[in-house]
């Protein structure tokens, strides 16, 4: 008894120091959708997760620590978000709520965040050793959800092929949704390609 | 005779204009390419075009002015682009021919460069303003370019669409080359893409 009473601060303690670790982590995502990469400082970021300059020195000694610990987030949060909605879909599942589903996923704030990471890593050396992990993570995650989902036999020529050109058609449609509303030809053509590569794995 | 004399100053003189100016435009491009959107600030472009700040705040007064211009440049620039390389392929054209040539063109450094207003834009409303018509205008001029040589018949169902989604793809495929050479699986891809594509258009 006393062991537990004894334990339940340093529980408390360990728990207010990660819900604030994971504060902060959210808040890097938040700035990276609403101001982007550039405009994602430490001082925004701080304000944003309502925690002390003091307090986040303490946990990230340096932006850099802060991004790293938030792109390890973000990719955890995307592949909970992915499993969530995958877990939601009725069973068996039809090719187009497949596509609709990685399309939905990588059209959504947290692929825009990423998206950020990923085109200002393209200039900056460090943020590049961060970022081609999450690339590489999402992408293994949303292929491979897909070929469950869509029980493909990848040793069919060109169905690992048609699968991966799903995922980049995908990116390339959370693109074309940046700066508009790109929502009633993005269902034209999910629509169109479900068709098609019903047909082509069939 | 003297008309020609006397005409003949003016003309060097808007001749160096306009290659100020030209040289310039250039300079941003080269700038988002290097450098990315942060980076590119109006002391680095007058360095890169070797142009005086004098000389670049006579011809663009502001970094907005200089922006647009260098929007509409990279615009104008990227069509010229994708016309020739149409041009250099041989009549008649085959659909991996030209699935090729339009992901070859988001794959380039052009877009490398429009990618960095494209994700820059949709956090600050005054590039949105420029950079929304760009992306039309990228995106018009590579349909009518994959619809011409592909010879589409646009009124049969889902040809429109089909040839949407192929250039929604080499958007995606040009992304997932941003930080790490993909140009093997990209080439899988577009066999694949390009013989189903074939078949869908045949």
């Amino acid at each position: 008894m006393s062991t537990t009473v004894a334990a339940s601060p340093r529980q408390t303690q360990a728990d207010r120091s990660r819900d604030t670790r994971l504060k902060l982590m959210q808040a890097v995502v938040e700035c990276l959708v609403d101001v982007g990469w550039a405009g994602t400082t430490t001082t925004l970021v701080s304000e944003r997760a309502g925690v002390s300059r003091g307090a986040q020195l303490h946990h990230f000694a340096s932006r850099g620590e802060l991004v790293a610990a938030a792109v390890e987030h973000l990719g955890a949060e995307s592949v909970r978000a992915l499993r969530a909605d995958s877990d939601a879909l009725g069973r068996p599942v039809r090719t187009p709520a497949v596509v609709g589903l990685i399309v939905d996923f990588y059209v959504s704030p947290l692929f825009a965040a990423a998206l950020e990471l990923w085109v200002a890593a393209r200039t900056d050396t460090a943020l590049r050793e961060l970022v081609i992990p999450l690339q590489g993570r999402l992408g293994r995650e949303t292929h491979r959800l897909a070929v469950d989902l869509l029980d493909v036999d990848e040793s069919r020529r060109g169905a690992r092929e048609a699968v991966q050109a799903t995922l980049d058609l995908a990116r390339g449609l959370a693109l074309a949704n940046q700066l508009t509303d790109d929502s009633v030809r993005r269902a034209r053509i999910v629509a169109e390609w479900s068709a098609q590569l019903e047909e082509r794995l069939a």
